[in-house]
């Protein structure tokens, strides 16, 4: 078990310590309060055989009760469909935002009429299929001139190709919906630089639409897809109406990131089967792992977006189950789309703050791969191409656009900036987190090694994605970096086979090779790819919803909000207004017929910060959460006899159970 | 913002400091590793404000990278329906255990065969309806004479009147067993001293086996129960065939703890609606919360369980809705249930480490009421009773069984024990920890306060329950308590109008009025209302599973696990046997016909420690975790024509995005 967690060990001399201590000597002997140490402070110390580091470190991350965090780290929780809000540094998580997946705890997919996630929305409920889960991959915030507004988030899920819109007013999901061309994606979500768009692009190719088509014809009706949905800002939500995609060659396209200034205007987007492997290991084919790494380069896709936007407004698309599609032949013929080469099925591709610089992380190549857009933007109008792709896309000569390569380690996955000009690149295969110098961008004090690996700290372990604070926008804070590491191993107390996630915050404060872990956050709810951090004083949440009778979904006042319990009966519709206020419900006793349908509206009258009630019925799987001030309507038949006691879930106050009332449902 | 933790405030003079400073100079510059700290450390107290308690907290509960806790917290998830596992004295989670919600993360719930949330289950499918969430109130560990032994968990769902069964060799929910004469519960799960049974009371009274009985009737038609489920510990079950219930006048029964040593053989349990006040708001009848409180006394529950066991076995039970009650007349008759007055709507009844003192905690009172054992035991001997209550109950004589009342402070909830002999208690309505000194057994300094307050710890806010280190048994360990804080109002960044819960870990290691909080944890996915406290290496969970071919839901070897892929057709029916190794899937090209019924066997032929594959399948919601050496069998009908891209969901490798393959689907 390593102990030691500062990477270099700190080292001062014997002498250095000496002078340590009579420095702080005269700190803990001055009259500042925050120069007092407690005397039991070191006992601690050498009972929890704590280093120097770990003291450092202790310090650094401790968040003391009432105090808040200074950033807020949004990260999607994977396969669990949900997204994950961390304060930072403590590295506590403040909240995880049900999206995809059902949760009871905020009354979230349990019989809340009009919900994002009821069966109803076609976002939900596909091809008669009601999807429960997701694999949520990639969080995007909205961003105002390149730089997070705190307004909006954006979460994909891979599994299902699927975009959702969450409204960080109420930290709450409000759109799901449905790509109605593709089935999966992974280059999602990611957004313009004023959130024109979010980006959703497929991964595993597929028959557009979903048509069946045997493997054998893979390259003839399999096809990769990058979708552009539009964002309405005002109205908060994706406009299906006017968004679009383009189709791509088959080649398994992977992450992809918005340019920004100068590269403002496109998309770069890497992919990591151009091979077109089909697999088949049990007929005796390569297995899709060994075939579709075959070649040495696959293609890095540059999408010019607004040129496509042009497209689709001029009207040259073809229909693809009713969903605007712009051929890879218009994409051509309109020089939206171009290919170059990159090394070798790279994962992440990412844009520097400057907008200058694309990095590209080949994970089976010990180098990142740098291309300035300029030199993009050149070979493009100097027609410097390699040739045409299979599908008649011109590939832009490597070596015409390419800056630098710069050997940072073993399996680079995804890169990310600071402050200071440094890059940072995450090795799964080292462990480690490599930073390194972003050539003529470096303001380090070394101007001699431009483009030159300063540091690779290790990691534990197999660390996928990372990310900086600011990281995407056009202005990276620095200060902390997350190592988001896939396995954790020994790194916990064993809790069975299912291990969790290890994100590790790493300070990188300081310059050169002085990168240091801080933490080690366990996180065994879920799979975090990718996430984004946010200034926390760039969010303001509400505390309570604006005034009572709100209706969350739609962010506007419910028209059957009411501040006075009723029971109303029209044939066997039964319409209940209820209210809940610390500690009663109006009216407490309900008797219906068994078969009557039941239209509830529950109204919280509070209006004090944090006097959530819930609201659960027994045998009808129902449950509601409703905060200070909001109306969730909830509809269901009665379709069993018996007495039920609803309650509140939520301990409200010293009478909460008593909170409580009866639903007759007569035989 | 308050900032300064420790209460009572740190008291040092001046000379204090200087003499703690020299102290601390000289501990710095001595040899020893532990005393250096980094000359950065008081920069960091300086820049983050840190005051000498926030330092000493810090350093408490930092726990470094690769280094374990030394307890484990199972708390319950509330209406999340799960059960959080949270690191002490990190207060890092570990993990969430899916038990009444699904969780596509765990793969639980989204279409493995014959799981414990499988709709087959009739613990899940109730009257035909599948039940997917819970609210998850009180964990139990198994237990070996009064104390945890780490090897099983319960956990009971109040919505509905559900217990659950955990292994904790896998973490996984093994069991859901559904009460089928309760609808709801609350006094549950408590475990017997050798986890002989496992107790689940009724909360809000209601017509037995759910038969409609209008409110008008509820003193005659309505009733309260207690249910004993029998722990098969060597198959790891409850065994249904070998429990029985007793029925209750109907009280609201709340919290309930079994009796241990002195007191081995009963079980306590409180009511707070001794009133049979049945609500009505809206006719201008008082509502619950005030009706329910009428009485300045309610009745404590004793059973004999024992006893109870021998009229089950003895046959002396009705039957209703198939399974064996025994009814008030005859656990009047047979000796196995008592009641006596406590004050006033008790939330929590706690039986002290020796067994010999009930605490009862009356929340609308400012005293915790104890009673001692041997005066119960004597009572009821001398048949020492104030009358019968309405259903014939003998009702003991308040004074004859009371021990003592001491004053604690306001909104009294919740009692646990340390090895000191000092009791907590959750104070909601002051929002604090009482301490308080449990007479002769309690080890402190001044044995002339043996009944005393000696501290109330602010705490923020609302503490609901509160835990110690294995509080629950025989042998509490002292050391820690966390207070399961309802309300975080101004605690954390505000996340929108639905706060986290706050979970406070306070240091009880001094004795006197030296408690001090250590740590704020948010916890924004669910509830958690109780919880225990378990010495983490009591625990000792498989790293992987014992072999290739584990069958995680009977813990045997799966029948159909196989280390070959195949494909078999018989009829429209399509086995397939797949492996799952780094990084691909065997067989990686699936075609069938559209309404083929499917059988799927997912082998996982991993060995190494954390190496998790999932398997995910688009727009069928199905998702799988299949850990090392785990086979599952999903079956389904293909009844979507298409092309499907089924994928793994975990990052298992450097070439994670490449495990996939294709299910073709033919029209």
């Amino acid at each position: 078990m390593q102990r030691k967690i500062w990477n270099p060990p700190f080292s001062l001399s014997v002498l250095g310590f000496t002078l340590l201590g009579i420095t702080l000597c005269v700190l803990v002997m001055s009259a500042s309060v925050n120069a007092q140490l407690p005397d039991d402070a070191m006992e601690i110390v050498r009972e929890r055989q704590l280093t120097p580091d770990d003291i450092k470190a202790a310090l650094a991350t401790y968040t003391p009760t009432g105090r808040h965090d200074e950033y807020v780290m949004f990260t999607s929780g994977g396969h669990s469909g949900q997204v994950i809000v961390i304060g930072m540094p403590s590295m506590r998580i403040l909240k995880v935002i049900a999206v995809f997946t059902p949760d009871p705890w905020q009354g979230y997919g349990y019989g809340v009429k009009d919900a994002p996630l009821d069966a109803s929305n076609p976002g939900v409920t596909v091809d008669g299929q009601t999807l429960t889960w997701a694999d949520t991959h990639h969080p995007a915030l909205s961003e105002t001139e390149g730089d997070y507004d705190g307004q909006y988030l954006f979460i994909n899920d891979k599994a299902n190709g699927r975009v959702a819109t969450i409204d960080l007013r109420d930290f709450e999901t409000k759109q799901i919906i449905k790509n109605p061309v593709a089935l999966n994606d992974h280059g999602a979500t990611m957004v313009t630089p004023n959130t024109e768009y979010v980006i959703e692009g497929l991964q595993y190719a597929m028959p557009l639409g979903n048509e069946y088509a045997p493997i054998s014809e893979y390259k003839s009706k399999y096809r990769g897809l990058m979708t552009f949905w539009k964002f309405d800002r005002e109205r908060g939500r994706i406009d299906e109406d006017q968004s679009f995609a383009i189709e791509l060659p088959p080649y398994w396209q992977d992450l992809a990131d918005a340019g920004k200034l100068s590269s403002d205007g496109w998309i770069f987007c890497g992919s990591f089967n151009s091979e077109m492997a089909t697999g088949g290991v049990e007929d005796g084919n390569p297995p899709f792992e060994a075939g579709t790494a075959e070649r040495d380069m696959d293609y890095l896709h540059l999408i010019n977006w607004r040129r496509a936007e042009q497209a689709f407004k001029d009207g040259k698309v073809e229909k693809i189950k009713d969903f605007p599609v712009i051929t890879l032949e218009t994409a051509v013929a309109e020089g939206i789309l171009y290919l170059t080469p990159e090394p070798k099925s790279p994962h992440g591709v990412d844009v520097s703050p400057s907008g200058n610089y694309i990095v590209v992380s080949g994970k089976l190549d010990p180098h990142v791969t740098v291309y300035h857009i300029n030199k993009i933007e050149k070979a493009i109008v100097d027609k410097d191409y390699e040739g045409l792709d299979d599908y008649g896309v011109p590939i832009l000569s490597f070596d015409a656009v390419l800056e630098k390569q710069i050997e940072v380690g073993l399996g680079p996955l995804h890169t990310q900036f600071d402050n200071q000009g440094y890059a940072y690149t995450s090795l799964f295969l080292d462990s480690a987190v490599a930073r390194w110098t972003l050539g003529p961008d470096a303001k380090y004090k070394a101007p001699e090694r431009p483009w030159r690996l300063i540091q690779q700290l290790p990691v534990h372990y197999n660390i996928g994605h990372l990310v900086t604070a600011e990281g995407d926008t056009v202005e990276p804070d620095g200060k902390y970096l997350v190592a988001l590491n896939k396995w954790a191993v020994d790194r916990f107390l064993n809790v069975g086979p299912l291990l969790p996630q290890n994100l590790q915050l790493v300070d990188i404060s300081d310059t050169g090779d002085n990168m240091g872990l801080l933490y080690d956050l366990p996180l065994g709810i879920g799979e975090p790819h990718y996430a984004q951090i946010i200034k926390a004083d760039k969010l303001s949440a509400w505390e309570i919803y604006p005034e009572v009778g709100w209706d969350s979904i739609n962010q506007q006042k419910h028209p059957k909000a009411a501040e006075k319990g009723s029971i109303k009966r029209d044939g066997n519709t039964v319409e209940i207004s209820m209210t809940a206020i610390r500690s009663h419900y109006e009216p407490e006793i309900v008797e219906v017929n068994k078969g009557d349908k039941i239209i509830l509206h529950l109204t919280s009258l509070e209006r004090t910060y944090d006097a959530t009630h819930g609201f659960a019925l027994p045998a009808y799987n129902i449950t509601a959460s409703v905060e200070a001030g909001e109306t969730v309507t909830l509809d269901f038949v009665a379709d069993k006899a018996g007495v039920f006691s609803f309650y509140c879930t939520e301990f409200c106050s010293a009478l909460h159970l008593e909170m409580a009332g009866y639903f007759l449902v007569k035989p």
